[in-house]
């Protein structure tokens, strides 16, 4: 059910039945590198390119996904995945081999979660009954693609932000089985003019403020409702923005509220900067933390906001601004 | 409701309530010219930079798509978009002023399918009424990206596809007005080991042909029920293939067959080699010219197979195979 632009509410809530993640070793030697399901140690997985590398890492996420929740590929209807990588080369290598119909998406690191809302609409709707939601990132690719070659060891700003080794995958589906996606709150783009790619955090703020306000509005809720408010990847300097942004609404999400890319290092210990950043870093941290947490009753309800920067290497020289989206996705155990 | 593996039949038709194409110079002095809604002389439109160019081409048709059918983007619930920039610039900046919840896509030039079938899925559902379904392309921006700098004026190799500078977009809604989205069927990535990227006709075929033959097994049909098959941008190489592949399963479509990117050119006389490519070839000539033909009533049924190489320059350089997909509709007056 509609209950306003941006956001649907489901009559019967969809379960996210089954989740999995895969870290590289520097996100194992974080705050929650027990939760992972799996650590690849060799940040080549085997391969011989970093591309390569990535698309392994996706591969074998959703590949262990499916062991773990002992479903065959033949079961699932559709899968939506989708990488930072130009055309999308992760998704597309990694999936060509499992025979599922599929649809590329690319929201930048709100992928995940555009993700899970295009496969609950598609699950509530009738049209399929099991679909997987995947993302990857690979912090060598993504700093070939769009920073430096790794081999140069240029310095960070303090504001920029480490992207993840990491990819989380999930099953959607419409089994009696929590934790379950109750709403989702669709993003629009946003974009207050920041040029700067070193921070991305700034960018990004004002897309999950914009959509955390549309899903109070249209819902009815508030931050009170929420055990957590969790965005994706904007890290110790985006969040505190997205605090800021929403405390101007007459909100203050202070108390409940954190955020991936500021979670998953130890940011001064493993010069991490302003955090973690990547479609994996809030697939990780979802599939590897968040969903055990709701599983033990840790958590009871969470609003997830993945948020993604829209840039390219070439709109970014081009001195072009940093569009922005987020994607809220309202779970409950 | 679902008929298999990959094909869906909506209960209610999706109605495509509104179209509109812009193409560049060469397309409109193509054998189609007369078709195409409005024709940019200038392939830099007004910009400094072609990427900017191509977007701004994409942003011109959706307002004009929008002015055509009387709509305010308020009334517009999602747009579905992507093109093949690297991280779908294109479309993020073309659509971050319209104020619009957004599902970015990325199939390369498969992606105006997939636009239409998942924004057939939410109206079907009942979670939109109007769906934007948009693409572009732009030959400038894809040869800086993908081939060779302009300047240089490397030579092309029969085999070889001109990418179009053109942009499609449609209005889809529950409205009951044709012509109607009446099945999808959504594809599976193939990958025949084809590693020539100035052969993509043959690296899409495959694609085309399964998802082909996937709609007539599961929907019972047969080539015999469309007034024309249509794929996307083959070309004169792979819409070969496609016929061959699909004789050797005992079907011939080769009487009432096309496809966009063989027919956008006069391919001799344009130097367009093997035809034109490009997300916004096959959304430039359906927005042009089949949907004005559906409405005229000179066509009662197409099924059209807009096809999407997925490789990237990296893949290629890697030597990477081409992993392809093919997404049908099936569209009624």
């Amino acid at each position: 059910m509609k209950l306003g632009r941006q956001t649907v509410e489901f009559e019967k809530p969809i379960s996210i039945e089954c989740a999995y993640s895969s870290v590289g070793k520097k996100e194992a030697d974080g705050p929650f590198g027990n939760y992972f399901d799996k650590v690849f140690d060799d940040e080549l997985i085997g391969k011989d390119t970093w591309e390569k590398a990535e698309s392994e890492l996706l591969k074998e996420t959703i590949i262990s996904l499916m062991q773990k929740n002992k479903t065959a590929f033949s079961d699932i209807d559709y899968i939506f995945s989708g990488d930072l990588l130009n055309q999308c080369t992760s998704t597309s290598f990694a999936i060509k081999d499992f025979n599922v119909p599929h649809f590329g998406i690319f929201g930048a690191c709100s992928t995940f979660s555009e993700g899970i809302s295009l496969g609950s609409f598609l699950i509530s709707g009738g049209f399929a009954k099991k679909v997987i939601c995947a993302t990857s990132s690979h912090f060598c690719t993504a700093e070939k693609q769009f920073r430096y070659p790794i081999e140069y060891g240029s310095a960070r700003c303090p504001t920029s932000q480490w992207t993840v080794t990491g990819s989380g995958a999930v099953i959607l589906s419409d089994a009696n089985k929590g934790p379950f996606v109750t709403h989702i709150t669709t993003g629009k783009i946003m974009d207050l003019g920041v040029t700067d790619a070193n921070n991305m955090g700034a960018a990004m703020a004002p897309a999950a403020a914009d959509t955390i306000l549309a899903h109070f509005k249209e819902t009815g809720r508030d931050e009170k409702y929420y055990d957590l408010i969790v965005t994706g990847d904007l890290g110790s300097v985006g969040m505190k923005l997205n605090i800021d942004l929403l405390k101007k609404e007459g909100i203050d999400i202070s108390n409940n509220y954190n955020d991936c890319g500021n979670m998953i290092f130890n940011q001064k210990e493993q010069s991490a900067k302003a955090g973690g950043s990547g479609c994996g870093c809030c697939a990780s941290m979802f599939c590897g933390y968040f969903y055990k947490k709701l599983l033990e009753g840790e958590y009871k309800n969470i609003l997830f906001v993945p948020t993604g920067a829209l840039l390219s290497p070439i709109s970014a020289l081009q001195g072009e601004s940093i569009p922005s989206i987020a994607h809220a996705v309202a779970i409950t155990m």
